[in-house]
């Protein structure tokens, strides 16, 4: 196919294929994080969002059987950075004070991407005429807010006073 | 220094070099993104946030000074992710109606990721009680939401239904 020829289908399926991708990646280190974490909520929290992640998993393959496509990831360079980064605190500040809002920062870098990425995708499955993946994605981004909401609080609460007092 | 030694002022002064750097590689990739751009109105969007950028550029080296630091960059593995997806969206979707869609995608990815840094930085710079730094990451924070906001409003209009249309 010509590279003209693009469509915004197209765009839509490369972007799920990314996302998918990435998902699949934070289902993998999730568990990691929660395995660091300095303190109970946080490993909840990371917990917590790694059964939601395989409902967001499970949700990509349906809108995949929406539009008739195999359920595929193609590499997202973008959460393989973020995820690298997260990768270094747990090193850098492993046994230090600091490490939970070090965790905290990252995972909030995640879900940044994730709401970047299913508003994303959502507006474009709207314009698609995709009314049903629409809904789906739109549940995902919403779960997406309310994590970062959640960590935003965490952040604000015990971690950083912890962290500071030390 | 001992590892364990790491506390939160060194983890706000490492998240500060990531950031610095991602700032200068966005200032360096916006101009490129301006010159894609199918539309008028994406192309002023990102010219405008190249000056904004300046700002923000400049911003950080005041927090730098606030911390008695000098201004300098760490690389940083997310924004070097996010910015070669916008780059392989360039290639791939060169003269594609659906260019101006994945550049919008691209640029949203990464106002999510500046948002999500600089709640962190703001959330610890008053944490440390630097209430000057904490006004200056926060004067960028609110210009970076708003950057999003309009780029989602240009997502939801004209460009999508160009694409869809071609």
């Amino acid at each position: 196919m010509a590279k003209a020829a693009k469509t915004l289908d197209e765009l839509f399926h490369d972007t799920l294929k990314d996302i998918y991708f990435a998902e699949k990646k934070i289902l993998a280190t999730l568990p990691k994080m929660a395995k660091a974490a300095n303190t109970d909520d946080l490993r909840k929290a990371f917990e917590k969002h790694r059964d939601e992640t395989e409902t967001h998993v499970e949700r990509l393959e349906e809108v995949f059987a929406l539009i008739d496509k195999k359920a595929q990831g193609k590499t997202c360079a973008a959460i393989v950075g973020i995820t690298e980064e997260g990768a270094e605190i747990m090193s850098e500040y492993k046994g230090s004070p600091a490490l939970d809002a070090g965790l905290l920062a990252a995972a909030q870098a995640v879900e940044h991407y994730e709401i970047s990425r299913y508003g994303t995708l959502r507006t474009w499955a709207k314009e698609l005429g995709l009314s049903e993946a629409a809904n789906l994605l739109d549940q995902t981004l919403k779960e997406e807010k309310a994590t970062d909401e959640a960590l935003t609080k965490l952040a604000k609460t015990s971690i950083n006073i912890e962290a500071e007092a030390a």
